[in-house]
């Protein structure tokens, strides 16, 4: 968190306005823009900032407060210039998930198929994964990107895919490390705002939002996640960007691999044609979505379609060895996965009865994955890329007795065996078929 | 507020116990004593406290959580040993009021009778008087006294009237800078573990607490009134102190006086056995409650007799002026009011219509007092002690057109201009006489 200096008196009425907002009242427009400006500035202290963010907690923000001060936390810092690069921009942002590496393959085909994808990142926090984490463990691959340099990239190779900048939204990471300090992140509006302000920073003219439900989820409620859903596309829409959100199952991981470079090997499986079902499912679909954003389908069938066909004549992975290379990757970690890094150890789990897998934790996976290393417990902390999982069995599936469930790839036999018994918790056995539930549970424009 | 090292990061999971209180549930005692003690010391940012105190705003605090946050306020700091001074000790605190200088006439009657008032009192703030203001426009009355000199004077005197030692609670100063800061001042639990933990600290084994209703009360809500005065009855019992508390009426100023050397020369008016009747029914009642907690009358109508008695008896103005010399202060005064400060211009407010004062505005009085320099709008804001407001009639009297309303005496012609309105307005004349309310309310114990 930024220091700031403590003697400076705030020439506001503050203390006026956070009163407001806990007896839910409604805040001003200039009381709104003075808040986030001082915040970017250092202006407003930040105890009266933490005590804010818990009114608004507690109290919510109407849309009309909520359109402001996202349009104030725009205002804190530089936007994007992208409009000499054509047609319409499309991103895709995901709550975060576990075993989630659908922004690797996606992409690339959305590229492919003339959409321009503007992607900026995030790093894994809490247990969930980070798609820059992902990215980095090709040897080279340089995610920091200028914004002059992000403008070129997505010009030549019609995406990027990059971290946040630091002049994109300032006050928003202010805010965030404040949240993440006083336990104030758990807010829809507060969610929202700081999740489009960085899409609007960043120039992007559409969106496609993924918001997972279920137990892996950071919103595990279905009520709640459907909400932040809402106010994402309401959001949007009053701010001039296009923003659809799918609601998706974060019950069990995604796909098979759990892991940094694991996942990125998923992925390219996925644009070679193969890779399990559901990460292929959920990338058809996203793609659809983003081609329909982007107007180069009319609609999700048509848009599906398009994308099975860039993957079917290789042109996303094309796509994403264009971006590897103009990025500073080395490109052969993606002709040759088996390049990417490894961790030493490796233990099978067994299935310890016959029957089906009724239940497999992705919370679970992901806590136990972040403390073998793959995630960050700190933001300080650095990742292993070559720690993973890699699922044998996922719900549905029949499995003998001693039948392999999952493999687990680590660097540190200490702590294996301290998270091994949560991995095998994480799966539970049961002698019926459980039902199939859907991937996509609901959509919202 | 102090200064606190940014750098330091917590040794605690201070971001859980907010989480937990933000979401409705109960904090340990050892999280509270962790928190209180790293607000004192400084180890718990300003910014997690800020958002812990709104997170209480919101869900409140149990009873237990309650009592451990008191004791944990009191053992941030030193506590006054009054063991050596004979008898049951018995203070008298107010929520705050308009024209409310009971405290100045009550102490002298009460210590008369034989119980001991180790008084420790504040200053103005907002729309509401300070006894240390007024005790301080007696020339040369010292308010900030050393523990051992508070100690000497109530030994001697059977009274003392001064400020809060800044070794006593130090918790709540900080914390209570950081509420009015952060708009997390009107919280029931918050109010009553401040004041409690001041009385507590300073040796008293008993307190009636003068809890004001009305409109220009802090709490104007009769209900929030109710709620807190069995807060500091049921806390105060927790711990070991006994509190009788009365819900009096804050609708119209108390007596005639508003402003600081005014209010005391009404206070030595009832203790020469004159005064307005309200002031003076309020001293003997509270007195007679003061007496039956010091165990020196059995009931409260013998405790009241008592009181009469002190008055009838000049005993009450005896222990005044005994302790207006042991603290230093101009005794003088005592016997000759005229004395007093008085500022140097004098207005009189007229009757526009004849009928009956039906409403008489206690808040606006004390905000049109406040801004002529009987009180502060900031903390480092001086009183001007001879600023003050003479009402002439009150609510339920019958006023001719042109009648003499109130006099208005002042330093600063422009001050008095921008109030004049507000003062004119303080008054509500109706053709109807209203129905008489009580002074008190309702009592709690």
């Amino acid at each position: 968190m930024k220091r700031r200096p403590r003697a400076v008196a705030p020439p506001l009425p503050v203390p006026t306005w956070i009163a407001r907002k806990r007896d839910g009242g409604a805040l001003e427009d200039d009381a709104i823009r003075a808040l986030i400006g001082g915040a970017a500035t250092g202006t407003v202290p930040d105890y009266q900032l933490a005590a804010l963010l818990m009114a608004i907690v507690w109290r919510g923000l109407s849309p009309r407060e909520l359109a402001v001060w996202l349009d104030a936390m725009v205002a804190s810092g530089d936007r994007m210039r992208l409009s000499a690069i054509r047609g319409v921009k499309v991103d895709k942002h995901s709550t975060g998930g576990v075993g989630d590496k659908i922004s690797l393959c996606l992409a690339p085909l959305v590229a492919a198929c003339g959409v321009p994808v503007p992607m900026m990142s995030g790093r894994a926090l809490g247990h969930t994964g980070g798609t820059l984490d992902k990215l980095e463990s090709i040897p080279g691959f340089r995610t920091a990107l200028a914004p002059r340099e992000f403008a070129r990239v997505l010009a030549k190779a019609g995406l990027v895919l990059a971290g946040q900048s630091a002049t994109l939204a300032p006050a928003d990471r202010l805010l965030y490390a404040l949240r993440d300090a006083t336990a104030t992140v758990e807010s829809i509006p507060l969610i929202a705002s700081s999740i489009l302000s960085k899409k609007i920073a960043e120039g992007t003219d559409g969106l496609l939002m993924d918001v997972k439900v279920g137990r892996g989820a950071f919103l595990p409620e279905k009520a709640r996640a459907r909400a932040l859903a809402r106010t994402l596309v309401q959001l949007g829409s009053r701010a001039g960007l296009r923003v659809v959100a799918l609601l998706t199952a974060m019950d069990q991981p995604i796909g098979q691999a759990i892991g940094n470079a694991c996942e990125l090997a998923e992925a390219i499986d996925v644009l070679r044609g193969g890779g399990p079902a559901d990460t292929r499912a959920l990338t058809v679909r996203f793609g659809a979505e983003m081609l329909v954003l982007g107007k180069r389908a009319r609609d999700v069938a048509e848009g599906a379609r398009r994308i099975e066909a860039a993957i079917g004549s290789g042109a996303g992975l094309e796509k994403l060895r264009l971006c590897v290379r103009l990025q500073g990757g080395d490109v052969g970690v993606i002709d040759d996965p088996r390049r990417l890094p490894r961790a030493p150890l490796q233990t099978v789990l067994h299935a310890k009865r016959a029957g089906f897998v009724t239940r497999l934790d992705a919370g679970a996976l992901g806590r136990a994955a972040t403390q073998l290393g793959a995630g960050r417990a700190r933001k300080e902390d650095r990742v292993d890329p070559g720690v993973g999982i890699l699922l044998h069995h996922k719900e549905g599936d029949a499995v003998e007795r001693g039948a392999a469930l999952a493999v687990v790839q680590y660097s540190d036999r200490a702590r294996f065996g301290a998270v091994r018994g949560q991995l095998e918790g994480a799966f539970t056995i049961g002698a019926v078929r459980p039902r199939r539930r859907p991937l996509i549970i609901e959509r919202i424009d």
